[in-house]
């Protein structure tokens, strides 16, 4: 039996340091496993009281008659090794550390952490910093949270993994007025042990847990969360993420436009998309998206009814949905006509959506019979039921209507309280239709649910190949994009170390399948305008240094040079570029000038996740417009397509306004081999980007027009 | 004395169909009347009773002892028409219409709608479809909203005009239970006479409003509300907009690219900002905005002080500021050494923000003095106070520790609540600090603070001369715009309707001041090949014709044709265009090559609100990415350098990457000297364009490559 499933579902519990006074942090946790009626043994350990809460109170661990299944640690910092050491001599399978002053508090904090990992030894550790955990299934409360105290802690499908104590809290009472239910909820503090993916791996094969909605601060081990969060979205269980630390993005520095544009909290957004994981974009969205999801009602299309008995409300939602890119059609002549039936009132009209029922006022009967028809109705995916102020008088008129009705369909159905009613809201939850204040959080529910539909059906489509999210697995990937480069036999032992040139990092991307346009490297100026004659076009004349990454800026690059005039270009731009960087032109390139829809395409290596491949736009305007898409390394040729078409500028790829198509399979193959290139070199390369590649009409294959490459 | 002001300070109220069930909505306002305290004279009228809630009720509106100062009028559609006018012929100032049954239901009710005005006669009228006002700073309710029932109804700053009765009823209600208070609220419905620009003029001499919620569906009349708009921006009265019909944008075909980037919701952004109205993006924004400027408390920065007494949620709010562009500096030495001094518990880490005082335990001394130190510092422009779950206990903790610190300083004080916790709401926001469940929240309350700084700052700098929002009034604008034309003396009278082609259009623009490309106009390739001698560059060959908007598409435009080439590509150029149009061209036109930065300027009149000048990176891409400033005209240089400088692609102009500048007064000339040939033109110009508007080297002035002008 693993440590999770003991923390879970503890046979007896020793609480140290439990106090007999309730009121206070350290008596809540023996208070709230009574209140909320834990059936196994609990041993409050506390040298100062002989008593708690009516139970035997034990001196220390080691008097306990028995080896507790779980430690509850509440004593502070320096008494908490003590324990946990205690703890685990005595075999205790699992532990739980609440006492801050670790790890988040600076280096002496650092020093007590190993302190405490080390005296538990084999034990396994939840925390420390943490408010514990929450098994709502079976109403076992190992936790301080004061959010415990509130009465109507309900179960349900919705597990909460956090790495917030308060976060948890938050999320909990939150939830419990809303009137919606949790399976588990766990807080992973400081992780020096169990971390958040350990717990959703476990909550995977959870068959009380439906989605899991996880706060996060960071990840300590991205492979473990990649693996957990790919089971739970087999699984069907899927996660949804807050995150915070997004606006540290772009604080970095790096030496190439790929570090700059692949901000770390974009390397987050690639890694949540690759595992089939949606974020929250809204702390709301963090409840309302699980509650949506748990439901495990299906939204097939975007076709969205609207039930409203007010009027603004209705519009205030429809327009919400509108601007998502749902549709709220009115209802079909068939539908309409069912709808007529049911009402008496011609003045009701029924040719619009909202369908607005306020004049036909609220009866039960009515507005059951509306929402079974607009469920029933092939006009619509998905009904929204609008309550008003009117229904303050009401409180379960419209839970009532929607319970009657949820049997006839699995489409989703859903309700919006326009006035201040907790109690409707709470209703209407109980009843099993989300319900939610705010009219924004329809769209990301609402899309959250179509995304889920469509992961399902492309994970049934790929069939036992295919991983979920719609991305084929990593060796998948990693197979073709190496077949690309295999026939190149690159080496990766032969290369040098540092910083690349322009033309040699050129080359090196040639090695793995990557075509470049025709040049010709020259010294200097003498052996330029010998060179030149080879061209009989202008060319692009550019600075060679392996010093200057930005050659633009640097004043090293000329464009439309014409061969008879190399020489003198070459002397005026030695002197330009001496004279804004101060560095000496290792040489200069003659090349020859490429034309076609300009791209860039980097791999950059994100310190916390690892590398990453970026799409997008190119030119010296790339960083302006930051039209790029990003992904974790590997990478196969549908999430490379995925990429293209995902970039505002995929109309110049595509036969924009008449131009000719330009030459995408050669793109995707020239992106697939430059990250299998990233593959093999693995570790040794720090960051490589072309910019601009050349994409040619179509047939006419691609060409890089410069190239940066940092090994080590 | 105007009507607003009797409709809301009446000293009798007629209630035309009162019942005397207050079960019952014709029951409800004479019943909230006097729960709320109104004192004075009510008369009851209803054929069918006696007494309602214990007054003398009268059969007929002609019983009545007395002329009333305002009708409210709850009886159905056609009986409403028939009270509307016995009220106006026995000389009432103002009535109130609740029935819908109107404008908004179609063609029989929009001829109700018309009888109603005419029944009216020189009595203004509320409504119809509205749910009435409240002036809570007097306690008078002409409202029969189910909000009324709420026994916590408070006075305060913010003044609420809606569209919609149902809004109308959410926003008391919530407002109510979050602890708000409101001065006026109104609900204008279909608007047949009095609409809510009348209100915002009104209310902007109201001294009990501080700001003005709107919720808008739609403008009858664009200029008033502008006007009352400008009025309440000058009167230190900001107007918080929320707008529905967002998702209509882009729906709408045009002939030019600036139409399709002109969608109609982008019209109302640039009203409301050359208005200084603050517009909310989300619905919780049309509260939390007003609640946070209702306080009159100023932002002068954005560094923000976040004092937490629970982990995780400090940090949420910390991310959601820096998303935004806010900072959330640690405390500099000075502070720091003040907070130490305030606390014992050497765990305390004072050298963070957010402020953690977890530790420290929730001492109401404690939060007061840290408040205080907070407020006192010169690191901070504003103090967050995060109230987390051990509140639920304490629930006048926050608030009184806010309370006492709010007279030290004028800087915003605000609290987030991380548990569910409406008690503390209500206490924080009743204690004068606006408090908030969302970390969003923050970010668009602190914007829209800061912005109302800058733009009172800016009001002040400009004097008696500059009108809110920065921008210069519409006589100044008119005037300089008309000066840099008026060399031409362009006369309207002389020019033709219809579709101008190419060069007929540049010709115009050039006759009110923008520069053209050199160019020759040939009818076809013998004369194309005699006239390309005069240029000894390649040029730009383009099909003429005021048939084709969109050349490219149409095969019509080949660039960098070689002089000696151009008959040939003449018939190339002829034969593709009638294959792709089944167009004649009209002819054909030898450009020089212009280079530089290229831009579009348009001109697009809007059916609601009028011309609309859009400015942005040009090219055959323009449309593709969007990157384009849109204001209502006329305009002035301020405002055209401010539309400028919003785009992405400004550094293009700015000598991004050691390029040479672009000549941006050059532009700045040429777009107002397009925008004063709009302004001239006035109703004969239908919509304009120029993609692209070349931009030249400093110094070197801008050339138009492409026009095009509808005429009527």
């Amino acid at each position: 039996m693993n440590a999770i499933h003991t923390l879970l579902h503890p046979r007896s519990i020793a609480v140290i340091g439990a106090s007999a006074d309730a009121g206070k942090t350290a008596g809540r946790p023996v208070a709230y496993l009574q209140k909320h009626g834990y059936g196994g043994a609990i041993y409050p350990v506390n040298p100062r009281a002989d008593q708690v809460a009516g139970l035997t109170c034990y001196p220390d661990i080691d008097s306990l008659p028995d080896v507790p299944d779980v430690g509850l640690v509440l004593v502070a910092p320096d008494r908490a090794i003590e324990a946990v050491g205690a703890l685990s001599r005595r075999g205790t399978p699992a532990a739980i550390v609440l006492a801050s002053g670790f790890g988040e508090t600076g280096e002496s904090g650092a020093r007590r952490q190993q302190a405490l990992k080390e005296a538990a030894g084999g034990m396994r550790l939840l925390g420390p910093n943490t408010i514990g955990l929450v098994n709502l299934t079976d109403r076992i409360m190992l936790c301080a949270s004061g959010a415990l105290e509130m009465e109507s802690l309900q179960g349900g499908g919705i597990a909460v993994v956090s790495q917030s104590g308060g976060i948890l809290g938050s999320l909990l009472s939150r939830a419990a007025a809303a009137g919606l239910g949790f399976s588990k909820l766990v807080s992973t503090g400081n992780e020096v042990d169990l971390e958040a993916a350990d717990f959703i791996d476990h909550l995977a094969d959870d068959p009380a847990t439906q989605v899991i909605a996880l706060y996060m601060e960071g990840l300590r081990n991205p492979e473990k969360f990649r693996q957990a969060a790919l089971k739970a979205a087999r699984a069907g269980k899927p996660v949804v993420v807050y995150k915070v630390g997004r606006s540290e993005s772009g604080a970095r520095s790096a030496a190439s436009h790929t570090g700059a544009l692949a901000g770390e909290d974009r390397v987050y957004d690639a890694l949540f998309s690759q595992v089939g994981a949606i974020r929250a974009q809204t702390f709301a969205d963090l409840l309302d998206i699980p509650a949506a999801l748990a439901t495990r009602r299906v939204l097939r299309g975007k076709r969205i009814a609207i039930l409203t008995s007010t009027g603004g409300a209705g519009t205030l939602v429809a327009d919400s949905l509108g601007v998502a890119g749902f549709e709220t059609p009115p209802p079909g002549p068939e539908t309409a006509a069912q709808l007529r039936d049911l009402q008496k009132n011609d003045q009701i009209v029924l040719d619009r959506n909202p369908i607005d029922v306020t004049l036909a006022g609220l009866q039960p009967e009515l507005l059951r019979n509306t929402i079974a028809t607009l469920l029933d109705s092939a006009d619509y995916d998905a009904v929204i039921t609008i309550v008003g102020s009117s229904a303050l008088a009401q409180p379960t008129l419209a839970a009532g209507a929607i319970a009657a009705s949820l049997d006839r369909s699995d489409k989703p159905v859903l309700a919006y309280v326009s006035p201040y009613a907790p109690a409707v809201l709470s209703n209407v939850n109980r009843a099993g239709a989300p319900a939610f204040t705010a009219p924004e959080s329809f769209a990301a529910v609402l899309s959250a649910m179509l995304a889920r539909t469509a992961r399902e059906n492309a994970a049934a489509g790929a069939g036992a190949a295919g991983a979920a999210g719609g991305h084929a697995g990593a060796g998948g990937a990693s197979a073709e994009a190496a077949a690309g480069a295999s026939a190149s036999g690159a080496d990766a032992a032969g290369l040098p170390s540092g910083s690349l040139n322009e033309a040699q990092a050129r080359a090196l991307f040639a090695r793995y399948g990557v075509p470049s346009v025709g040049e010709r490297a020259v010294a200097d100026a003498a052996e330029g305008q010998r060179e030149a004659q080879a061209f009989d076009r202008p060319v692009v004349l550019k600075v060679l240094s392996s010093r200057i990454t930005h050659k633009t800026e640097a004043g090293g690059v000329a464009v439309g040079v014409a061969p008879e005039a190399v020489g003198e270009a070459i002397q005026a731009m030695a002197a330009r570029v001496r004279q804004r960087t101060g560095i000496e032109p290792e040489g200069y390139l003659l090349q020859e000038m490429a034309s076609g829809v300009e791209m860039i395409v980097g791999v950059h290596r994100d310190p916390q996740l690892g590398p990453t491949l970026l799409v997008g736009l190119g030119g010296v305007t790339a960083e302006l417009f930051q039209d790029t898409a990003l992904r974790l390394l590997p990478v196969d040729r549908a999430t490379v397509g995925e990429m293209l078409r995902s970039l505002k500028s995929w109309p110049l790829l595509d036969g924009y306004r008449g131009r000719p198509k330009a030459d995408v399979k050669a793109l995707e193959d020239a992106v697939l081999n430059f990250a299998a290139m990233a593959g093999q070199l693995g570790d040794r390369l720090v960051e490589a980007e072309i910019n601009p590649l050349f994409v040619q009409e179509e047939g006419r294959g691609v060409r890089a027009a410069d190239g940066v490459a940092i090994l080590k």
